[in-house]
């Protein structure tokens, strides 16, 4: 029975390992430029050996997808401590990390390329990273039932960040087939504030219709410091230009 | 010579109602639901003679697909005159005539649904349709060459319009599987309104980092008027609450 167990260590073990070696891969390459000859030559075993553990190259894939995602909603979680500003802002470190270590895959699986098979599947997996998202924000501003309006804001800005991180990763936002000229992006850092600032102001702007939304928005300034991301932006908007010319 | 050319045209007002409907029918249900046959039905011809103008249904779907491409893009093209926040208004108007003309189809196709075949092919017209967006917006801000700040603000925003017209759809921004609680959603004007709001938000957070997105922030509020949109935007903002607690 010992060695039975241990048996079935190993072959976990093995499937880990070619799980890891197929999300590096597949981090840096677009999905369809990579092969299972390589898959193997990376784990050091053979093309029939890869076989033996999965089925083919979809299933690899998606179980390499199936782990990024795992990984990527662990970078949601953030205490809930201090100003909710910057909570939101490691947050947004964090996923720029992520975006940065699996570029090429990530860029790949978000714009649904050819490589990815079965729509389905992965698209499910990608919904599921964005309500975990979705709940993590929810939980942050402590409102368990979101009115419509709120579920709006919150969801719209996720897709907002999606994006915001893919035309970082295009460098300088063109289409993909353009040249990349890693030399004109924005700096991450920039962004990740950009996003938090984003945040704030799409939730001001639907608080101007709803007394709900405008009641979530001043617990959200509330709590922040007098030197914190929101009240930044609030300062900023504040200096705009009158609008009388 | 004569007969020859009516021939022709006959073929092709025989593709152009072939479209029509098809059209019709995939923007009201999701495409893998709608079967040659009820395509030939609607038509009023046979299951045959569909297959002697389209080979098949993915055939006749990208070409139902080109033509919504087509008319959404003539939607957004808007006269270079008066304020801009009233041109974008109008504008954000027809695109929700377009979603709520097509909804189902609309949802399935930018959601990459199974029944969207060749990834490759749908992607590049939906990415198509977003470059004219883009276009059309950067002409009335009159920046030919947009920096790499404005090109994401307007990129980002493009995608955050997107989401909010996908969540209208589904009623309360439940994911896609729940029900649809056509009562509990947002008033369509006042989205409308908002994604108005929400791109000059956008721009003005991002002017917050750059002097010349600042510089296009002051010219889009110049032009505005007293009572326009813009002008209420930051009237709502300045009205937030002091974030000294």
């Amino acid at each position: 029975m010992t060695t039975g167990a241990r048996r079935r260590m190993g072959v976990e073990e093995r499937r880990e390992q070619l799980i890891a070696v197929a999300l590096d891969l597949f981090s840096h390459r677009s999905p369809e430029d990579v092969s299972i000859d390589e898959i193997a030559e990376a784990a050091g075993i053979s093309r029939p050996l890869v076989y033996h553990y999965f089925p083919g190259k979809q299933q690899l894939y998606e179980a390499a997808l199936r782990r990024a995602a795992e990984e990527l909603t662990t970078r949601f979680v953030e205490p809930h401590e201090g100003p909710l500003g910057a909570r939101l802002l490691r947050v947004m470190e964090r996923f720029f990390d992520f975006v940065d270590e699996h570029g090429p895959g990530f860029s790949a699986l978000m714009r649904g390329g050819p490589a990815v098979g079965s729509a389905g599947r992965t698209g499910a997996m990608i919904d599921d990273v964005r309500q975990a998202a979705y709940e993590q924000i929810l939980a942050h501003l402590d409102v368990p039932r979101p009115a419509a309006r709120l579920e709006l804001v919150v969801r719209s800005w996720i897709s907002l960040a999606e994006t915001t991180a893919l035309l970082w990763l295009d460098g300088r936002g063109v289409p993909r087939a353009e040249a990349v000229l890693r030399a004109e992006r924005v700096p991450r850092a920039e962004l990740e504030r950009q996003l938090v600032h984003d945040f704030v102001a799409l939730a001001a702007v639907s608080a101007a219709y709803d007394e709900e939304m405008a009641a979530v928005v001043r617990r959200m300034l509330a709590d922040e410091p007098e030197d914190g991301m929101f009240a930044d932006l609030v300062g900023r908007l504040m200096a705009l230009p009158p609008v009388r010319a």
